[in-house]
């Protein structure tokens, strides 16, 4: 199949590879032009499918087959460009890129309604750690993550390839704490915390609720504590006095699951 | 109170400084000499309390107080040795060791008995997420962990500080297959794969049993097809069609804990 190609680019003064390059690199040129990085294939692919207006592509000579149908996937007179294999290199954030990268526009979230899961994550600061639990937060069904000032960027290269996809199918919602506190208005707020009063298998969590995870390094915040109107423990009986930030999160969550839909799923 | 140093080292090529550098670098390395590196003063504390033989320790000038009470601990004549600043920087894997690493023996792995609840990784590629794993294992009561051949050694630098302690309290044994098969003869060995038979929380894990994950990559192996005698899936309501296997390995072996001593814990 013939790539929709309509130019090679071979600068790295061009302005889509400045752009790219702004946007894997830096948060604010992320928050000033609202477009993020998918990069590899699957991701790609995974945007295309999705309701996220695809800026430009650009992709390598050498690429995979995969990344053939892709593009033989975009319609004539797509912002698909090929770049110089050197160039597309030097570019793309990872080894496993399969030679494509997409540019997307971030739409504005839409909000579920009515709320029966919010998850929302204080001060979580590494990116890997980040992606993986968007990805357990979209598979055990959370509606929306709430990432309050503190919490690293979602919109990170590295949170986006951990997140397998997520991104593009879980409102993320970068907001103050008062935002954060008139949505979840109502809603019990559940921390999750070593020292927490009920094991987290004895909390009813059939009705709607929130879920608090604080970060690995810092714990929650003050504000994060003010909002949170229960504290839950996960129990362990080995020495360790404290888990993953994201195992905490996939076990609260598919608890969650468990107990509303334990019996269907 | 005075660091019980008895010898300065300002040498790259100071004997000590070397094989650090070797066992952090190389799985080789480790593997001729048993022995491994922890960095930071948690991790070194542990290793103290714990059953493992110090080989010697490193620490800089520029150390914290939690250092300080450390080495106070050491008595008079032991292995601790004292590096000029820009030197210990060259060795250290990590920014926040904290300004001391140890190097420990690793003792001949302890089998408890009768066994109950045995993880077994299969084709585990990532160090932090084996790390990540161990530390998970070690909080939900897994009694050891076994990595067959395939599964990235679990003393490099990066396992042992995800691990958060897990190595020292938690046999891990680096078998063959028929090892494994060998010691977990009449215990079920449940798989957790995507399209698994039965749910995890259908599944009655009362019994003492097995755990087996793949890898993320490249899943299970042949071998470890042969040795599950059951498929286990995690129901999932999202779109992803996995988990990262860190979050999978923890939501089985804390559903194994619900099971057994939810009621209790």
């Amino acid at each position: 199949m013939t790539p929709p190609a309509i130019e090679i680019i071979s600068s790295a003064q061009n302005p889509r590879v400045q752009l790219t390059r702004a946007l894997i690199d830096q948060p604010k040129a992320r928050r000033k032009h609202n477009l993020f990085v998918a990069e590899g294939a699957r991701l790609v692919e995974e945007g295309l499918n999705s309701a996220f207006p695809l800026h430009f592509l650009l992709y390598k000579a050498t690429h995979t087959d995969r990344v053939d149908d892709l593009l033989g996937r975009l319609g004539p007179g797509s912002p698909a460009f090929l770049l110089e294999d050197q160039l597309f290199d030097q570019i793309s954030d990872t080894e496993s890129s399969q030679g494509v990268l997409a540019v997307f526009s971030i739409p504005e979230p839409v909000l579920p309604e009515p709320l029966n899961l919010v998850l929302i994550l204080d001060q979580l600061r590494d990116p890997g750690n980040l992606g993986t639990i968007l990805r357990s937060a979209e598979a055990a069904g959370a509606q929306i993550v709430c990432l309050p000032p503190g919490t690293t960027d979602p919109w990170a290269p590295k949170v986006v390839r951990s997140g397998m996809g997520a991104h593009f199918r879980l409102p993320l919602l970068s907001w103050t704490w008062d935002a954060i506190a008139a949505l979840t208005e109502g809603l019990p707020v559940y921390h999750a915390d070593m020292a927490g009063e009920s094991s987290y298998w004895q909390v009813d969590f059939t009705a709607p609720c929130a879920i608090l995870i604080g970060g690995e390094a810092e714990g929650i915040s003050p504000a994060g504590r003010q909002l949170a109107t229960r504290t839950v423990r996960i129990p362990m009986i080995g020495q360790n006095e404290s888990l993953n930030a994201a195992i905490s999160a996939s076990l609260l969550l598919f608890e969650v699951l468990r107990q509303r839909f334990g019996k269907r799923l």
